[in-house]
């Protein structure tokens, strides 16, 4: 019986509200050997608070030793095993600039390069040009008509781009164009299912008419593909839980992964006090919030350990006008590590707090990483998270007679 | 996805140095409760520095309550699930004794028995011959031949020896010939697929022409064959992670189980001292190290706690030789515990440190079964082990967009 088989059998059904609070890349490490990590080292008055009142652990977001992508890092936290549910990168580029990504989508990553009279690759990366300049061949390439297809092309930032053709069966199993090599040619596309040639087929005229199309517009004149994905089939969290999910993220990424599994994307402003306003305003609503809260992860990303701190340190503030609604159940959790020593995502465990009435308490007073390790939860694989969400919001009934 | 198809996805390559240092055994218990283990025992100033410095916890060799011999408890440190990867008696008592095993052989454990004329075995053993009469015996064994198949027989000790047939198509579905009793004849050997019933042909020769040959040789006058086996199909570390692998194992048991993943088998010498000499001069050929220390075993196995303790102690000894290395990753742990009090191996979660510049500290300060218990890594799988190694050796990319 697998996980989902068991939440579909003991789910039940209350008026519990349940609030999943992410810090993203919210664990970290300390500079120097013997130190204090960045939440250690934060003023977090409220979210030690929290710990004290609930039951803490440490979530180990896809198997021990193994860093995840915000892909991965949230199916996990979602209750989705990030080893069974995969999803392309030509998705993901898709969901991070919000774009409604269908069930009858190819979606693809695209660059920008430049190619040489005789078509090989000079420049993969087209000269790094400005996000304008993406926008207006994009906008040319948005006039590429091939029958029997929708065409979509979007910008995403300087040489990038999302192409994405929909029409009913078209595979996902086409290798990339991009040869990741410079002085040879892109490569053509190749499908290695039936359905898959059909979409290389697409491919390969979307390309020959790219290229003629930007012939003169050096040095952005030649395309490569890659990571060519469709949506996964992927039951939806309501499908799930029985549960009214609602996201309230400010990054795009995290809205297309919230509406990867259903969950409805709500306007949530800019910072941190807009989105616990529309979680205010929405409240009677929805069974479920998922509050996505980016900058411990991207000052983590840039290397910068006071920075993160001062991000812990900005998230604790706002947890009391959270915590002051009741929810039944109240978490706090990262999808990941992003120690701003390493400068990038890891596998370290993350810090996680659980606080419901029904709560065992752990005798851990702090919120940290060290204190975590003591905690009640263990150290448990994030995927198990959401089945003590439902637990302790009174949502599952008993396993057996 | 399997864990071996997620490393060789994430695998990356760069110039770390990896020192898995196993000591045999090497968890304990106390031998009243209240006590020490052997290893709370010993003094071990370097192996608690070293679990200060880094990250410490305690390895499942296979499942809570399961005990491993060597064979799993080893396929597990290296990243081989014992539950999925097993290693017949046969390839073991070859391996055992460093007998090259290839890939189209069939390995037996055969014993010395006591015949009566009519047949029935009287001893299983044979009275335990000498090991020097073993090798006699085996000497007459080796000029049978039989058409079409190469045939090896090798002493082990006593009553023990290795027999192994050599030729394409032979299978391994043999059942025993040893009854496991006296009073009764050896079976016939029976084969359960064609090409097994082809190696139980080969066999049934076999035993025939020696019991002619060793007719007149009471008490040495029978042989009872087990455990057929060959080569597991196994895919070598360096397939698996990219490392290029060395064993530096003073005993042929572990030289064996190192040849079978693919390891270089170097030059040990006798001591520790040897080992770490041997491990200096191949320091820039190789990205992993697997040494292997076998007595905090034997002396567990012979129930003597004070030589365990010492063996121990000589362990924690050679420690700083490795680290001053500068390893990117050195771990310490065993294939499974040994206590004295039990004069064998036994479940009980192994001690287990990984010191790395990105491992996380865990506040323990001294390397116990007790101060293990509320480390970092926590109660792991031992199969994970080599997770965090390639982790923490920066050998791993993202998991995911």
């Amino acid at each position: 019986m697998t996980q989902h088989d068991l939440v579909r059998e003991l789910r039940e059904t209350n008026n519990s509200k349940i609030v999943l609070f992410v810090a993203d890349g919210l664990g970290g490490l300390p500079l120097e050997r013997g130190g204090k990590t960045e939440l250690e080292t934060a003023k977090r008055p409220n979210l030690d608070a929290a710990a004290r009142d609930g039951v803490s652990g440490l979530s180990v977001p896809v198997l021990p030793g193994i860093t995840p992508g915000s892909g991965p890092g949230h199916l996990g936290l979602f209750g989705y095993d990030p080893l069974e549910y995969r999803i392309g990168r030509g998705i993901l580029e898709a969901l991070g600039i919000n774009f409604a990504v269908g069930l009858n989508d190819v979606c693809i990553r695209g660059n920008f390069c430049t190619l040489d009279p005789d078509g090989t690759i000079t420049d993969r990366r087209a000269g790094r040009p400005t996000t304008g300049r993406c926008v207006e061949i994009v906008n040319k390439l948005r006039t590429i008509q091939i029958p029997g297809v929708e065409i979509f092309v979007e910008p995403v930032k300087e040489h990038r781009f999302v192409l994405v053709f929909r029409a009913s069966g078209l595979g996902d199993a086409v290798a990339d164009t991009d040869p990741q090599a410079v002085g040879v040619r892109p490569l053509p596309a190749k499908g290695s299912t039936p359905s898959s040639e059909k979409t290389a087929d697409i491919v390969n005229q979307f390309v020959a008419k790219a290229e003629a199309l930007l012939k003169s517009d050096v040095p952005t004149n030649g395309i490569t593909l890659r990571g060519f994905a469709s949506m996964p089939k992927i039951a939806t969290m309501e499908e799930l839980y029985g549960l009214r999910c609602a996201a309230i993220a400010v990054y795009p990424m995290y809205k297309g992964l919230a509406r990867l599994v259903g969950m409805d994307i709500l306007d949530a402003g800019q910072t941190l006090t807009d989105q616990v306003s529309r979680l205010k305003t929405v409240w009677n609503d929805y069974d479920f919030f998922f509050l996505h809260y980016k900058y411990t992860d991207s000052t983590g990303e840039d290397g910068n350990f006071p920075a993160k701190v001062q991000m812990i340190e900005a998230f604790d503030a706002i947890i009391p006008q959270v915590r002051a609604l009741n929810p039944d159940v109240f978490i706090v959790t990262g999808d990941h590590s992003t120690p701003s020593k390493m400068k990038s995502h890891s596998w370290h465990p993350v810090p996680t707090l659980l606080v419901s009435e029904i709560s065992r308490a752990d005798g851990v007073t702090e919120f940290s990483e060290s204190a975590c390790l003591r905690g009640g939860l263990g150290q448990f694989e994030a995927k198990h998270l959401m089945l003590h969400a439902m637990a302790h919001a009174g949502r599952f009934g008993k396993y057996g007679a």
